[in-house]
């Protein structure tokens, strides 16, 4: 099996989630740059890797009715464009911590330039859509991370 | 040619420009509900609309050089889940006209309920990327819908 | 409530299912036309509006386990490019029917230009994804389609 | 720089193209498995880190006005669903080579299994929508990977 068998999966450095994507084709619209939406999902993609860098599997939460994450709240600042081909980095850090919700202050990079940037609120929801408190094991595993982040 | 060869077309009613449309499997994800960056698709399908019934049409000016509208702030709250084969309503307001950008609110509604609402600016830009006046044709169009939509 | 707070739907002639739709940002790409994938998003829309009419209720017929309809084949020929704005319409046409499944074919049109056409082919499964009779009332109908297809 | 600071890379291996993603909400929907057209989305990856494997920039194509591939025929075959989180590893062969258009043979494994696979009809267009012969050295390039394939 090559190496390059496996999908790409992201890491942790100081607390802060690492997570390298390619704009393509169907990232990209007719104006020539990445479609606004589609930020949102590279964010996504980024906060799935990172639960799944935690230890959290969300479709095995899913499918035993546990819960799942879903965003309440964004706000997303977009200063520079993306183009097709170019190589970006999600910068993850989880922000604020409490017992059914999170926030996560989310990055697009591309090398050193800041092309847009998010706070998302993402709150666990019980399978019936109500509010429900994260697991403690999920909360204890975000506060290490916080407490990397913010150097203690 | 029946009615229904002519694609969906939203109108403004005293200022606020309404644009129904139906939730299909491609818009939702594996937790049953609409993926979250998706409603970001309604609400430009919306703004697409309310350009086009105010005379201005998107592609030409892109075509000819004049410039494009594009994102860049989007502030949006989730508060319940649209579903497989809901109608939804997008109900668009002109919130703030500026010499360069326009502040537009959003709000996704089935029936009677608010699902979401963001506020959005959009801001235009020459081919180049940077900030334009808007033609002040345009300008004059926006100004008379926030005079109805405040019953002016 | 103004007509256009309802949303599009689509309608059979003489057996062909007609549904309009126009051309959005988030279905162009970098090369300025319509993606190659979103076509496909396009004829789902089609073909679920098509059930519909029917009478067939997708989300209803999965909410209750009754089984899914899922495409096992794609055979799509691109002639030419949709491009930002443009007004397209979809006909479709069951071309055969079997006790488990349905070919139907598929055609993108922008005014009397042939932009894509496909046959697809679609399977009902039951949850767990095994092939499944259709119910015999939906056969009826779309046997009763096929007549009116054929001048019968 | 951490080593995920790099986007993930496919590579070729006896001239067959492996290109490795895994499954996000994004892409899957309400009946809990990958939306049907989001394969051809990894299909595109898939081709377009292959073009990039080779030499050949899109973007720069595309910009200097050059030319661009455009996808004409899709023949393709879903045998299995594949899932939130599922790692899926594409495999993509050239099966021939013309003047103007290649035929690429993909497939969407998930270890062994097979879930889908397709012949892809690619033709170089100009600008202008035109098919257009290849750049020689492109050919030349295509035609070293189908040696390898063949086991020449």
């Amino acid at each position: 099996m090559a190496a390059s068998d496996k999908p790409y999966q992201g890491s942790f450095e100081d607390g802060v989630h690492r997570f390298a994507l390619r704009v393509y084709f169907e990232d990209t619209d007719a104006a020539g740059v990445v479609y606004y939406a589609n930020y949102l999902k590279y964010m996504e993609r980024a906060r799935s890797d990172m639960l799944r860098a935690l230890g959290i599997e969300q479709r095995l939460e899913l499918e035993r009715g546990e819960g799942v994450y879903a965003v309440t709240e964004v706000a997303i600042k977009y200063r520079m464009s993306a183009r097709l081909d170019d190589d970006l980095l999600l910068l993850s850090e989880v922000r604020a911590l409490r017992a059914a919700s999170c926030i996560i202050h989310q990055r697009v990079m591309r090398a050193s330039e800041l092309l847009a940037e998010a706070s998302v609120t993402v709150a666990f929801l019980s399978p019936d859509g109500r509010p429900k408190r994260q697991p403690r094991a999920w909360v204890e595993k975000f506060e290490q991370i916080r407490k990397k982040e913010l150097g203690e």
